[in-house]
């Protein structure tokens, strides 16, 4: 059932300049703000069809996809599962080429459906046009804020990770959980039933996407008999970007859960483990480390060498790190002698300036000076910086300071070495943690809560590194 | 080197009626919060002690603590650690029989500091005075407001979690961040070196405290020949409240690291976890999941039987659930028929009422409903409601629904049930997440926002179910 792939780019999906919305309604319904967001935008022609509407929003509608003026770049199907044969055989008598079909009630739901969802493929491969969905909520390009999903695309912040999911549900949980908390997003795509676009296609068209500098996958199941294809794009890709899996299906009640999900064979989990490994891409166990992770392979260089580096003013937390990194096979770093001497200097007798350097309350005064130190240390290829400075400091009715003149010394000091992998963390009060996401954050240094993730995430860029040496 | 245990009651340290403030000063300085808020109380009588000042902050100040006109209930040293034997005396000579020395420069520091807390505690002992810290932020108890730590008491909410960590910068985090995020806590407790009251005296006071129903220590190591009493203490306690361990120092990295963080001998991790597993406690591997875990147990019943439902409107949160859960071998429910005839009833056709029940966008329509359906079923023991709406439903230029009369039909049909163990996850959306803590929450149901800590959670509970029936 594979579809004849004419047009390898998938581009016009991301960036269409005519798009026909089949189905296009005034109703408050599925559908409503898609149709609303595309008429409105002034940088493509978009055309409402309607079986019986004259205008829809106030735009011109078509009774069929035939009757627009030009053959547009992409179909949007809106219309009902039973509707959907007849819409694609129009899209083809027009000479469309990309279509997304965003309804429901295909191969997800009954024999019916999956009998109209074959029509569909059979009618699109007879006449090269590519599908995405059905059953989705199909892509969102956050750099020309083209959309085909029900979200507040303007509250989206740009950034370098693209994000591919099956579901449309979990598409645009992840985009509202990015826009909320200032994650820079590149593309995201939901499959859905993934009839003919699927994951192999979009890696190999991310690939070369050059907004997009890390790829994160949500992934039931593999297509049967795209496991070759798979693996052998897996592997290229991973050599250009690193691309994260977060795969549910792991057990015998995952896997019952994702086939009445979306109808997805799971597979064993033991063997899809291992192949991942070979192909350079990085597992991850939950959607706070898929987040997390992406957050720095998106924005931090790979360590130059294997010393970590941790510099905290909470000796607890440090402790918990050290652990996590540990197990995880990581090594800290050794100093230099001229670092310890330097760093004696600066820091008062009462704090541990070894690996890991805890200099209690004294980060705020001498942190700055600690961090130079420490970074001008060859030895140290990735450094992990715990803060959480007591709240007191920074309340009104406490000491009233302002953290970010503080963090901005820390960060004209970092900026010195980005040759360097660096990732800042920070828990606690909420205007502390704020400060920190406002001066680092913003200058591409991540800024990840949980300890146990920063050095997972760590591990992850080692990792990583060591499947790009091994595969030159 | 014990302390004659004269007073086996801690209650005077968390309720005092006077106290003296050893050291008290008007500058901005270490401590100046704790003497400002201590002063400024009405609910006891405070003397500030000073070698020079005539007032403190605009109160009458004393030169030793011999001349205060009572013997205080309480005295708290912010006085340097050369000056604290002095103090000590003073104290002993006075009566005084609770002591809370904030001040750090004793055995954390060096072998001068060592002898210095050695001095002390021979002090303490000889006129059993009962001794927390030294190098700590002490107690706060959230009921009365009476802290010795530099926080903002009046942002904290009172609940039913207990606290207790060594260091004292750690538990001002984590009493920060409780503020931040709305989490009850009872009573707050930093130990600092030890020199005194260790865990096993306040597991022995909080297992009476009415208003402590879940304790959570974050500990590095055990005081040298207390294993045995540590180890009782804990199963007795643990079979009264449940008791949540975070412990670091679990590998050669974490030991050095608490080794220079606290001096504390972390010990071998394997014979800990396993002793701990006899104790009943619960160990967890994260700050995040300490606070979750925390959470779960502070409100909820232990489930009634082993059966878990989940009902979600997303099948991809659904699934890793899953997977998480059969990790922790723990059981999905098999549905009464009936359960399902009534859900059949209900849901729409195209949704999955299998458990877990995935009922997509039709979550807010038919929720309440198939909520009923799945508590009313006595195969049901616990239920986790995974609910991640789209943001668009909730927002200004979306639909504009206010979600929490909505969540407020879910919580009348949960208040009937409340015999059964419910958690709530939600992820995503800002204001989706606010208004499932909104309605939820402060009505005792625990909202979490990652499924696998959720899932993780739910095993605790089984798992110190177990306990409590193997113990019988």
């Amino acid at each position: 059932m594979r579809i004849l792939r004419e047009d390898s780019s998938l581009e016009t999906f991301f960036s269409p300049k005519s798009v026909a919305i089949i189905g296009a309604s005034e109703k408050l319904r599925f559908g409503y703000f898609v149709t609303k967001s595309i008429l409105s935008r002034t940088d493509l022609r978009a055309y409402p069809v309607h079986i019986s509407a004259d205008k829809v929003m106030g735009v011109k509608a078509y009774k069929s996809v035939k009757d627009i003026p030009e053959v547009v770049d992409l179909a949007i199907f809106l219309v009902p599962s039973e509707a959907a044969p007849t819409a694609m055989l129009e899209c083809a008598e027009k000479g469309i080429k990309h279509v997304i079909v965003l309804s429901a009630g295909f191969a997800e739901v009954d024999e019916v459906g999956k009998q109209r969802q074959e029509e569909i493929v059979r009618i699109a491969r007879e006449n090269g046009i590519r599908v995405i969905g059905p059953n989705c909520v199909g892509v969102t390009n956050v750099s020309n804020r083209f959309t085909t999903a029900e979200i507040d695309i303007d509250s989206l912040k740009e950034g370098g990770v693209a994000f591919i999911a099956q579901s449309g549900i979990f598409g645009t949980v992840i985009i509202d959980w990015a826009a909320a908390n200032d994650f820079g997003l590149s593309k995201i795509v939901t499959l859905g039933n993934k009839c003919d676009v699927d994951e192999v296609d979009l890696l190999n068209y991310l690939e070369k996407d050059d907004k997009t500098r890390v790829i994160c996958l949500y992934l039931e199941g593999i297509k049967r008999g795209r496991g070759r294809e798979f693996i052998e794009t897996f592997k290229r890709v991973s050599r250009n970007k690193p691309i994260l899996v977060l795969k549910s299906g792991r057990t015998q009640a995952g896997a019952r859960a994702v086939r009445s999900h979306t109808g997805s064979l799971a597979g064993d989990d033991r063997i899809f483990d291992a192949v991942l490994k070979q192909t350079g891409a990085l597992r991850v166990d939950s959607v706070e480390e898929l987040l997390d992770f992406a957050k720095v392979l998106a924005t931090q260089p790979l360590p130059k060498n294997e010393g970590i580096a941790i510099i905290t003013n909470s000796g607890s937390l440090a402790a918990m790190t050290c652990d996590e990194l540990e197990k995880l096979h990581m090594k800290l770093a050794s100093f230099e002698p001229q670092t310890t001497e330097k760093m004696k200097k600066i820091a008062p007798y009462w704090t541990s300036i070894k690996n890991p350097v805890d200099i209690g309350p004294a980060m705020l005064q001498v942190g700055s000076q600690i961090l130079e130190a420490v970074l001008e240390d060859k030895n140290v290829g990735c450094l992990l910086i715990i803060s959480s400075p007591p709240g007191i400091l920074v309340k009104k009715n406490g000491m009233g300071l302002d953290l970010v003149p503080f963090y901005k010394f820390y960060r004209r000091i970092i900026d010195k070495h980005r040759e360097k992998t660096i990732i800042f963390s920070s828990f606690g009060d909420y205007d502390t943690v704020q400060a920190a996401k406002e001066v680092f954050e913003k200058s591409g240094i991540p800024v990840i809560s949980s300890v146990q993730i920063a050095a997972r995430a760590i591990a992850a860029l080692y990792q990583y590194k060591e499947y790009l040496e091994k595969s030159k």
